[in-house]
């Protein structure tokens, strides 16, 4: 019977300066799932690995499962599921790890039935995926993992989605400090209200970063990274936050912020040699304070999901 | 004895979503210098035209006369400059009249000493100029004036400019309608304090202005014009806003919002034909509330000053 192995990559949203509205794809880490054609209809989860029995095999409350379950109601197919999700990287972490799953699903569904979908349309079903996961159907992490490169949310309704390429030499240094930084305390250390001085500084910044990846220009990327608004709140849950940011400064990237809502940080760089060294910088500098903490290190992702035979 | 004559035109800050980060120059109106060389040290303004007898004759109080003596002081020429400064648009409309003759000063100042400095680095004298207009040193509508296009101020400490050409087929159309708005009143309306909602709808339109502008969709570029932030409060101190905005859309306007501090708004359109219609139906809907209004169709300026013979 026939099958498909996809993989779908993490993603950092926010990019520092443009909380909720950007977000992009890295080359690894990210998830991989095995799909199959089941005699049962809907969608069978068989197997789920690499998630620490956190991850719920019922395929109406697993974001993989609900992603290609809204694409099979969408697209008026009846034949059935089987799943294999293979985790392969940090849940809870802020790199996106329900929007590969989701991603991955209804991506490699797609490919099973010979994509009756161009590749955009998927983003709804993956966006169903992230509401299970998060209670809300963000596409800051599921439009950059489908999409790859950098990814503009323009606005929800009507969803507004602009592609915006990454530039050859941009790397991307990952770093997942081993602490839990819980979704509704990252949420909480949000203001509702923020000084519209800091609002124009950001969206200067946000010019500047759209600006910046569209020419190629990294020294404006990096000068455009910063966040005036998010970071100064969350990075209170983060310790070290700073000394790591610092450190990875120093060692050559040329921006630093949270990755999503944290704990994971992100650092770009414009070489792969510096990329490694800003990691082992932001390791040493969490393990000062006995933080352990996991680096991946890659280019931008500009394509998306890959089918793995 | 030689003379040089300068063009530099009106401009438009804000541009909808970009509150005090961006601006744009238009090809018309504008206003014009002539400078000579003088016995006399320092800047003589010998006459001012247009102005209805608004501005002053002091050259350390008129902005055009600020601009060039700061050029002066800080380029070390001890010769002297007459200036005629010939208004050719409305003062404190919103169209950028001070950054105009501001910067139509310095160029032609520069011009004048067989240039100096580079276009660029005029830029901090023509600010000089605005400050004495309006009390800070603002870049907005000087940094497009001097340079063309759009003009991102990333941000002043340090300085950061970034211009983003315009696409070749984007025309604006300006209404002046003839009422007065006390700056301290536009200022006023502004609040200290912003909905994070709105900030990140608001950036979420930056990044799709920024990327329609240099990726050439007008599409994208009209969607991205809304302003969530301060189009809500200033346009209550223009009467007839919200009709003169929806009669500027139905003729065709792509995107459509208050220029600068106001009164005057710019719609933008692709050719140059809507662009004239938009403003005539503009006008009619001042007309309509007994407001006469004064309209300008032009293409986006790409070059800023020009020399004229």
């Amino acid at each position: 019977m026939e099958s498909i192995r996809v993989f779908a990559p993490a993603t950092v949203a926010n990019v520092g300066c443009a909380f909720d509205v950007l977000g992009f794809a890295v080359a690894q880490p990210g998830d991989e799932v095995l799909v199959q054609l089941s005699d049962s209809p809907g969608v069978t989860i068989t197997t789920i690995t690499g998630d620490g029995g956190r991850l719920p095999t019922d395929p109406r409350k697993n974001t993989a499962g609900v992603s290609i379950l809204a694409f099979l109601a969408a697209t008026g197919i009846r034949q059935g599921v089987l799943l294999e999700l293979h985790k392969q990287m940090p849940l809870g972490s802020g790199l996106g790890s329900s929007a590969a799953s989701a991603v991955a699903g209804v991506f490699a569904a797609n490919a099973l039935f010979n994509d009756p979908l161009e590749t955009r349309e998927l983003l709804p079903f993956a966006m169903e995926g992230e509401r299970i996961a998060c209670g809300s159907a963000h596409a800051d992490n599921v439009a950059p993992a489908l999409l790859g490169g950098f990814v503009l949310i323009r606005s929800y309704a009507p969803l507004d989605i602009v592609c915006i390429p990454a530039p050859d030499e941009l790397y991307c240094t990952l770093v997942h400090p081993f602490i839990e930084i819980r979704t509704e305390d990252a949420r909480r250390v949000l203001k509702k209200y923020i000084p519209l001085k800091s609002a124009v500084a950001q969206w200067g910044n946000v010019a500047g970063l759209v600006a910046g990846l569209l020419r190629t220009d990294y020294g404006l990327i990096g000068r455009s990274v910063q966040d005036h608004v998010v970071e100064p709140e969350r990075s209170l849950l983060i310790p070290g936050f700073a000394q790591v940011k610092a450190a990875a400064m120093r060692a050559g990237a040329i921006g630093c912020s949270i990755s999503g809502s944290g704990p994971a940080l992100f650092a770009l760089s414009t070489h792969f040699e510096t990329s490694q060294t800003v990691a082992e910088a932001m390791q040493a500098a969490f393990a000062d304070i006995k933080i352990e903490a996991r680096a991946f290190v890659s280019k931008i992702n500009n394509h998306g999901p890959e089918i793995r035979r």
